[in-house]
């Protein structure tokens, strides 16, 4: 693609030769001259002058450093393409020029499709996908091999499902869902009554799953049903891989749930929070709109809306900043304190 | 049902209508005059009060608030059913009103079972399922789409297992085993020799799991097959999501393990503990009964029976309330140590 | 076997009868006259000297313990391998003795197999396979049911593939990799770019996973695909359960990952680092070679090599020890320091 219409697509403003083919996307390091590449701010800068990429994708001001002899003269041949958003660019750029493989409408002869089952116009269905009474899918959807559909699921337009996702009875998806290899969406809630006797008693979970709209879950997480009506998972929601969501969840609209997160039964997300990694939250806990939890925290309480909390259990991120700080020398505050304690000699006897 | 009916089957005190109809079950904010809901202690009375249940399961001596007018007409007219345990009665009605969705016996035509494997009367096999030489399962096994079992697995009565269940050779499963989709039985365990230059040779894994009675693991769980002997999930033990049991660990009976807990190999769980959710425990460790471990803590050491325990690495609960309560303020405490230190002044040099 | 012809094969030095006839190996509890048993260190010598194994393979100068009657005749007819590295000798036997079931070399009926695939000689494939489009697998692979391939996967020799596995297209792996069941090699990177109204953009994951030789990655952990170029498993790497490698991440060689450990995108481990269970790496990290982070901590920050690192965040080993001795009884040290501050009586004015 002519670099001019590669900006024209990207809403890029284009600083340099408008007729540099661009063929691919490539990282500053392996982008070669018919590649695109970007980078996001200042610290790319000395990666960027080395780099033999065709175009740089780049925020407005970002200018590569002076060098001297061949490098300078390298330098002038860069070509940019100028946006605010280097990295929304990149991702269309990527849908452009590098589109990810997807295979063609049909419907593997393997697959096993209950004859109640309704299959919308141009779906793909590969090799041993089975798919149980009354299930509905909208136009475009892809079923990747292996892809398990138990009755009743019912799923909006263009569903990507990659192999051996399991998707149990009952449950709803939104448009254009996204489920990475493994995922399991609809498993029995963990609920179980303890009886005097030490054992458990399985409490059915007869509730379903409710995935909106644009939500994309990543390989071997997991989803549970509820008990008893739904575990909702809001529209725009990305939930990163091996991450466990209880039973009568509700994760708010865009929120981020990163890798190996935990959250038991029954709490609320409101909506854009983000959940680093490793994190866990307690059952029945309500943490606000764009909360932010880092990574390896964990919380047993509400969070209002807005903070950025850390440790386990989570307080104030900066207030935590400070207390693991002086964690790291506890042995040293210890130590002073005893020394304290000896200069100021024996307690005197009422203190006891 | 009759509610009167519906009180005798599970065992309550009826206060109200024995003629009313229940036909479901749902919570107090969803449900009509045809449900039964519930309520476990006081703090749901308000929700209670708004309910448009058809009949209560409660404890008691629960009473609704007084209140005026409406509300108070309709405080009147509330059918309560009577247990001191409301989750078990719960449980038991959920499995006469809403029972499960569960498939009927039958072999699907795409199933491969190998010759010699023995199915007991009443099992159903879904599509594409695998059932390798010698398998032998008892009456009314469930295999859902997917399962995979490689030779040699035995289990009893009415197993349940979900899509994409993979059951590895020789794997021992007593009566009533719920797997959830996902679960990995019987993987190798982790264990390797390093050799002078670093490297590592595979210890062959050549062991095998047993698995009690009663026992259920939730989706994409693992247990893994024991280096020698086998690894141990006693009866009663309850497993959540995305779990990790390690080579040559056992599992006490009726112990339940969190979503994301990790075991590491050779440790021992006694009867009757409770780990919660992303706890730790290294390996060769032994817990004693009813030991409770409270959510992200671990433990690389043994920990006597009955005790509760909390942080990484774990000590006794209240204790680690205290701790956690005055770490959140660690800098305010070096600070006042730091002033205390400046109003004694400089230390004599004899301290030095 | 006979004894004298193991301790050939193992290159141990025989102490006892070398025409014992051994037929197995078994633990120290569970071993017979005809079998090997082992011990690493003094630790075990109690259960050693109790033991009715066939013979004993332990480091040059174990010796039992001195002990009357019975006990001593006992100990008088052990027969002794010799080895510096029983560990490493305990593979050997167990590939010797107790081989592990592999199944023959053959196609099973029901697999899906693209016309263009290239299988190497000797190769096996289970029911419900599905090779994708462009494969190409070297000589003597297995796979088990369910395994799914992509397109365009190619692996080189004696690749070994448990049930339920899915890699995707355009995956490499060397010779020797294991993968036990539900692993997911080129899932999509956690890749979103977020918009001003906080919604996320999608950016495709368009480079591969490339996995080098004698790599084993067990059940249901994910590597996934870089974003651009590749995510790197290097060789002799060694990941255990549900685990998590995100996009653009380098695992150096003969590193070792225990089970549910996460790292975060574009993090790079050196070679023959062990990374203990629970641990998490956040993004764009490097760490040294023969690093070893203890089990639960986490870092935000780079790692020097050879260090050995706890704690969440993490630092020195030998500090974060003597931190936590003094934070499990950070109740008493706020008390003292309370005391202090009331034997000094209030602050002069001019200190506030």
């Amino acid at each position: 693609m002519r670099l001019a219409e590669l900006a024209a697509r990207l809403h890029c403003v284009l600083e340099g030769d408008g007729e540099a083919n661009i063929a691919s996307v490539a990282s500053l390091g392996h982008a070669g001259p018919g590649d695109l590449s970007y980078l996001a701010d200042a610290r790319y800068l000395t990666q960027a002058a080395a780099s033999r990429a065709g175009a740089l994708l780049a925020p407005p001001d970002l200018a590569l450093p002076p060098a001297s002899g061949a490098a300078s003269a390298h330098a002038r041949r860069v070509n940019w393409l100028r946006t605010p958003r280097p990295d929304l660019a990149l991702a269309q750029a990527l849908e452009l020029l590098r589109p990810a493989w997807r295979p063609p409408p049909g419907i593997h002869p393997t697959a096993s499709i209950h004859p109640t089952a309704q299959l919308g116009p141009e779906c793909h269905v590969g090799a041993f996908v089975a798919i149980g009474e009354g299930c509905r899918l909208g136009p475009g959807a892809v079923l990747h091999p292996h892809v398990v559909l138990y009755p009743r699921v019912v799923a909006g337009a263009r569903l990507l499902v990659h192999a051996h996702v399991v998707i149990r009875e009952d449950t709803r998806l939104g448009d254009d869902v996204v489920l990475q290899p493994g995922v399991v969406l609809g498993g029995d809630g963990y609920g179980f009554a303890r009886r005097d006797d030490g054992s458990h008693a399985k409490v059915p979970q007869v509730g379903v799953v409710d995935i909106g709209d644009r939500v994309e879950i990543q390989a071997n997480s997991c989803v549970d049903r509820a008990t008893l009506e739904a575990t909702y998972i809001r529209s725009g929601v990305k939930i990163d891989n091996l991450t466990q969501v209880a039973h009568n969840c509700e994760v708010g609209p865009d929120t981020l749930l990163c890798a190996q997160v935990g959250l038991a039964g029954s709490t609320r997300i409101g909506a854009r929070a983000v959940l680093a990694g490793q994190v866990g939250v307690a059952g029945h806990c309500t943490l606000g709109d764009e909360v932010v939890i880092t990574a390896q925290s964990g919380t047993h309480g509400d969070l209002p809306a807005g903070g950025m909390y850390s440790g386990s259990p989570a307080f104030d991120h900066a207030q935590w900043l400070r207390a693991t700080a002086v964690f790291a020398r506890l042995g040293e505050l210890q130590r002073e304190v005893r020394k304290l304690r000896a200069r100021l000699g024996p307690e005197p006897a009422k203190d006891a």
